[in-house]
């Protein structure tokens, strides 16, 4: 009888790959089978972040994403592509474990916090051993770019999607003290909006590519590019006791 | 003259040696200074994370707190004795730099989030260099010893301390998807009360000493034992889209 291998989600943290774990970086470096999600036409961040790390002749698996912006996330197509996509690649890593081999699927930051490992995670952990690795998340990565503490003493912190409608994004953003927002991109206007409407615009930072070469820390107030940001995260900080 | 050496705020991560980042670990190995918080009487929860891997003539500096728990936090006196500490351990650091000798401060999980670091940070950051190295908070290893994603789609995730008072408490927790409840111990009862306020008790988990040899996961309303957790975090999962 075969051992059956096991699937783990592994957390590559924000970027730096010396911010990676020691577990993390010992398992890729071990790796036969590497699997990752990536935009057609893209190389993938995940995958960039652990170029030079992986064997000679480890195995890539790229996990193309079918849409990601071009149909509205409103449109119930949306998630029926989605989910058959999701089906499909979990099938392919389900039979590599069952072969006997483990698979090392690649997450930005950590796997359990927003990341997409989650959807195959749903349809693996009921039949094949799933183990996740957990990491240093974009955020940390983020606010330790902007050289001071997110929260201290009791301050309570909110961390919002760009994604949300801008009366929620509003509604929170006025009932926290340290503020996270992620998927900024196309949502950057809107964001800005919620943030000025909630009073916390002038205490905002963005910060592109945490940690890694082409890092960026700008206080939103003091952006002057037009380029909307990318892979970025607006953080405000905490202003909680200290003594 | 002498070159003045470097403070670091090295995050340890939540606990297990092999969730520190390959950064942290090697500047550990090699470290010639170690500070870290701790109770008078007790050996130090960051200074226990790093058992084995410090070098053989490390030079130790326990920076014991002078109170903890025995005033209130309300009282004035708080405040004043404890400024009075952390500017004179800071005193201690920084005349170490200044002799030109990296000093490496050890923090329990990130040190920019709720860490006691910040307190020599905000004093040293002006007069010698300084610099933080982030890493996986306790939360991310709580909510991966749940076993289950934390956030999906675009939950929105708050950050409470159980020092807040049960009214900001029940408010916030009503007011989220996903939840994390930092510094229970004494708090626990208030906590529990807030949680079912809200609603969320049900779906309400605690862990304890994750990622370490003596970690529990408990659905908060099947605990049974009657002593109160210490080194805990309580994790509500949000249950937003997911294809
Ligand atoms: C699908 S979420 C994945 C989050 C990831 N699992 C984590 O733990 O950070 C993608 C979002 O993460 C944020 N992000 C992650 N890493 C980042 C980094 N190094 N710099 C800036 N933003 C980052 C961006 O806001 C991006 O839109
Ligand atoms: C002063 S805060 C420090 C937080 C730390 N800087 C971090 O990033 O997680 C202390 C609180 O962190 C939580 N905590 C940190 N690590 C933990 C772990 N491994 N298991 C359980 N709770 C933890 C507990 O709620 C504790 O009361």
């Amino acid at each position: 009888m075969t051992k059956i291998g096991t699937v783990y989600g592994l957390g590559l943290g924000p970027g730096d790959q010396e911010l990676m774990s020691v577990k993390s970086d010992r398992l890729l470096r071990n790796a036969k089978h590497v699997a990752f999600f990536r935009k057609a036409g893209r190389k993938g961040q995940a995958r960039q972040m652990v170029q030079g790390l992986l064997a000679e002749n480890a195995i890539e698996f790229p996990m193309e994403y079918p849409v990601t912006t071009e149909i509205p996330v409103s449109d119930p197509r949306y998630n029926e592509i989605l989910s058959a996509f999701y089906t499909e690649v979990a099938a392919h890593v389900r039979a590599l474990a069952e072969s006997g081999e483990d698979v090392i699927v690649l997450c930005e930051g950590d796997p359990f916090f927003y990341g997409s490992f989650m959807h195959l995670f749903t349809r693996l952990k009921d039949v094949v051993p799933v183990e996740v690795v957990p990491a240093i998340t974009g955020m940390s990565g983020s606010w330790t770019a902007t050289g001071a503490p997110i929260t201290w003493g009791d301050d309570v912190l909110t961390v919002l999607m760009g994604t949300l409608d801008e009366d929620k994004l509003t509604r929170h953003m006025q009932d926290t003290d340290a503020l996270v927002v992620m998927k900024i991109g196309r949502n950057f206007d809107k964001v800005v909006r919620a943030l000025k409407a909630s009073g916390k615009f002038d205490d905002a930072w963005i910060v592109q590519f945490a940690t890694m070469p082409n890092q960026t820390v700008t206080k939103l107030s003091e952006m002057t590019d037009k380029v909307t940001p990318y892979f970025s995260i607006v953080i405000v900080h905490g202003q909680g006791r200290r003594p």
